[in-house]
């Protein structure tokens, strides 16, 4: 039988799990709200944020007070460290489904996205959505080879961004100004969530490898490296 | 005398504020080539970013030492794992400084940024840099009352970057869709850059006072709240 301890311990996992299951339904419900122009969806996303970033305060406590009364060494410590570092990047996941769903809705009734590139932000948005499951599976298992599959997942999403600046740039069409401003934005806070995630996944191979340089090497600056790009990522 | 213990703490203190300086410097210069349309200096930026990163790793190293041999309490504990989470913040602002600069080479020989706007982006770089300069000076002296005041300049930068997507929105002149992306963009750097510094000077107000809700509330999502605006930002 595992003591309060440890179980404090797999308690912050478990938060962790609960918090890629809460911005997993964010990003769902955002792309669909959308995609949909659905007011009343964009709006629930929007309060349901709270609850992430109550999860997040939550777990930051409980890992603060871990460290003040057990001081943890070792592996644990760094379960600890490395915990409030996931709910860091997992509450900014959340932030960013927040922002595509305010995006739907302030240009409710009509639709942010013109009829043209709906099928490629749908796409982006079901990547965005594997790759935050694929996130809370890998806290779950530690599995660190499902962990390093989420740069996968994050060099199509980089793909996909990169084609939808191709799009905006060259479309013949006489897209508006606003869609122009709102397309750049929605590419940029669908690839940010997965660079969040592929970081959430790293800090698992870190935990379970100890290699210091994962921790250290986090994929945020890579991720955002897109230099054969048109527009500056 | 310090015992050596208390000297590492106030190490952390020391490179963070050696990381505005480096972040201050990149911001002044990654502003200055997006101006001048400089070629040298955009790069320069870009390439002085790794020193950046290398100080956040290596305060990073120190603090989970700190942590492991010396399990600080109380005070001293919330000193580390405040300093942890400044150093990303400001980690993030060199990135920002670094996406800028990028820009700014990207449209080179053109500049990225046409004229009529040109006095705009001057000043939301001049904020940019007056508030993370203004991060280093608390984080040196743990002036509360100097912490507060960054949200001042916060308000100043939200301000501009309403009026620079009204500008975008309904300048009468014909700007390339090229341009409304950067700007759009760039808007959005410069105003990340300023939140990710009024987040450092709570992070010390939390440490001054030990208030737990002011490390709780972040200033992240009430800064990006803009909801008067006409893009959602």
């Amino acid at each position: 039988m595992r003591d309060a301890y440890h179980e404090e311990l797999e308690a912050l996992s478990d938060s962790l799990v609960e918090m890629t299951r809460l911005v997993g339904s964010a990003i769902n419900r955002a792309s669909t709200a959308l995609q949909d122009a659905d007011l009343t969806l964009a709006e629930s996303v929007i309060a349901a944020d709270d609850a992430v970033d109550a999860l997040r305060d939550e777990l930051d406590r409980r890992a603060f007070d871990l460290l003040a009364r057990q001081q943890p060494v070792a592996t644990d410590l760094r379960i600890v460290v490395t915990s409030m570092r996931m709910s860091s990047d997992l509450e900014r996941m959340g932030d960013l489904a927040r922002h595509i769903a305010k995006v739907a809705r302030l240009r409710y009734p009509d639709s942010a996205v013109p009829p043209a590139l709906s099928a490629h932000i749908l796409q982006m948005g079901q990547i965005a959505e594997r790759i935050v499951a694929k996130a809370g599976s890998v806290i779950a298992s530690m599995d660190t080879t499902a962990a390093l599959s989420l740069e996968q997942d994050d060099d199509a999403m980089d793909e996909l961004h990169r084609q939808l600046f191709d799009a905006i740039l060259h479309d013949k069409t006489d897209l508006p100004r606003e869609t122009l401003v709102d397309l750049t934005l929605l590419g940029r806070y669908y690839e940010r969530f997965a660079d969040h995630a592929v970081s959430v996944a790293q800090r698992v191979v870190y935990l379970v490898t100890g290699e210091y340089r994962s921790e250290l090497d986090l994929p945020e600056l890579d991720h955002e490296e897109q230099e054969d790009s048109r527009v500056a990522l």
